[in-house]
């Protein structure tokens, strides 16, 4: 007999994709239903989400167009990766009570081939951590930093979002790779933050000035390695403060994501030309054979506390939709994450 | 006593950036004057210009901004390089009579250092090449396209200025080193040229409909490298376009120098993240210590009729103002030149 039948469950509360939003998304982008737990085939595993990773990049995945991933369809489940525990299973690698990571999607309940779950040994780090710092997060920081910015020592290396859930690893990464590391942000809290606790050498704060000119005075030299999480104007500042030879990392826009009409692009990309410079664009999922090697430097510098994760946990499943436009407001502080049940 | 007495030469015409244009430069952008030559002094030469370049980046050096060479001065005879004869010379390495390349100016006489000009053998080919495929130009088609571009033998490359000073050069570049090479330029008889002269598998004329969907036709496989003279649409159009890995050339920009509204950005630059390519931008300068190389090969292809220059050549430094104009209307096809006398 199933064990989900034998643990009572038998509603599974989903957000599906209702219609795609022009713009910001709002409650009617969502349908939120609750139906019967699916019964896992051979080879699946029915898993109960713990916690879901809330990203940017959702909000690509809710437009029609080609992108790194297929789109989400109208009336599926909202794609998302999150960690759970197996209830019930009918792969003899996984057994109940084991703790994965997945794309569980925004529910309380996923039915997954096992093959397309990763075991986690929860003895290591904070479940969370396993989304952030030791999860995609991590790894895009991890590789985009050092294989597409290819920092040197001494190099100076700006990140934007430098609060954000990949920015927050970013500016830390390059003060251990011997670099100056130069945040941007939105607000004093988390300015203060980047200085005080990730250690960056400075921080500007978005919302209480002209980006360019402080980024002058804080690159003088100017920027070797710009890592941009954000697009929009602060890209262009970047672009008009680069040095020579500069690497341009591009690995997001989320000023761009819900306009309605459409992404702008910088203005100030000839600077690429006058400063022989190059932007350069990737996925994280290129480096998933090298993933483990990322794990082990990134949870050494966790144990030794020289790199700090920060997570900004949102409890209940409920709450998705306001939840996840905390990304788009500048509101979230570290790794978004939507915590579903307690285990 | 001086050459340029002997030869009655005291008469210099010159035009001079007498205001900074917003837009397209007209003739009150600058002011054409008569003057004095100036002697030669110790170490300087007098060089008569015989052919002068007219190149987009020339849009640049007049307006205020940085760039990788200052702007021209408000009052200062504008830049340009040309291949004139030696009148005069106090430069031991100089006789009169020699011709050379270098920055002669917008002017019929310009005294240079002599270590500023070289001299030229112009029994190799004819002197107008030296200004194109053996010049600049030829310069910049081949180090952008090889050492930016890095194409590989079965990759597709497109070109934009196809018909341009540079574009020219690199579609047959391309095909020399076994890529297939699409043309972008304007007008059917460019299109025609670049198919039948140059050789490209296919040239799409921008001006005879929608670039984005005839490129998709061209390029089923998506875009390698492409060499981006142009910016704007064109530049927007062919990222949407590209290939996994892709590598865009940022050589120029010309659709966007006259604009009075500043340049405008490629919105669709996260192609560069989907596509994990990048976007890099170059000075020919950098590659001065490798010229004699490429000018070698180059030849090469020449004297065997594998690779075709092309110059457009207007006469009359007089001109200048509605000449150079012909860049930006597309007019031109080839190198443009302008001829300031005969010998």
């Amino acid at each position: 007999m199933p064990h989900s039948l034998q643990l009572g469950i038998d509603r599974n509360r989903r957000f599906k994709l209702a219609s795609r939003p022009v713009g910001t998304p709002t409650r009617d982008t969502w349908s939120f239903v609750t139906e019967p737990v699916t019964e896992p085939e051979t080879g699946e595993v029915l898993v109960r989400s713990l916690f879901l990773s809330l990203d940017p990049a959702m909000r690509g995945w809710m437009n029609d167009e080609k992108s790194y991933l297929p789109p989400v369809g109208i009336g599926e489940v909202m794609r998302a990766t999150g960690i759970g525990k197996v209830v019930s299973s009918l792969d003899p690698d996984f057994a109940v009570g084991d703790v994965v990571r997945g794309r569980l999607n925004v529910q309380d309940y996923a039915v997954l081939k096992g093959k397309d779950l990763t075991k986690l040994d929860t003895t290591l780090a904070p479940l969370p951590l396993y989304l952030s710092a030791l999860g995609m997060p991590g790894m895009t920081a991890y590789f985009g930093l050092i294989e597409i910015g290819q920092p040197k020592a001494g190099e100076t290396v700006v990140v934007s979002g430098a609060a954000g859930a990949v920015g927050v690893l970013v500016g830390q990464i390059a003060k251990l790779l011997g670099c100056r590391a130069i945040g941007i942000a939105g607000g004093a809290e988390k300015c203060v933050y980047a200085v005080k606790e990730m250690g960056l050498d400075a921080c500007i704060d978005y919302k209480a000035g002209e980006v360019q000119g402080q980024l002058r005075q804080h690159c003088p030299d100017g920027i070797d390695v710009y890592f941009d999480n954000v697009g929009g104007d602060i890209l262009d500042a970047c672009l008009a403060n680069l040095a020579r030879h500069a690497r341009v990392v591009i690995c997001g826009a989320i000023s761009q994501y819900n306009s309605a009409t459409g992404v702008k692009g910088p203005d100030n990309y000839m600077s690429l030309l006058v400063n022989r410079a190059r932007m350069e664009g990737f996925v994280v999922f290129d480096f998933a054979a090298r993933y483990g090697e990322a794990v082990q430097r990134m949870g050494d510098w966790l144990r030794k506390g020289e790199l700090k994760s920060r997570e900004d946990i949102v409890e209940g499943l409920e709450t998705f939709p306001e939840t996840l436009l905390r990304l788009f407001t500048g509101e979230n502080f570290g790794k978004l994450i939507l915590k579903v049940a307690d285990s």
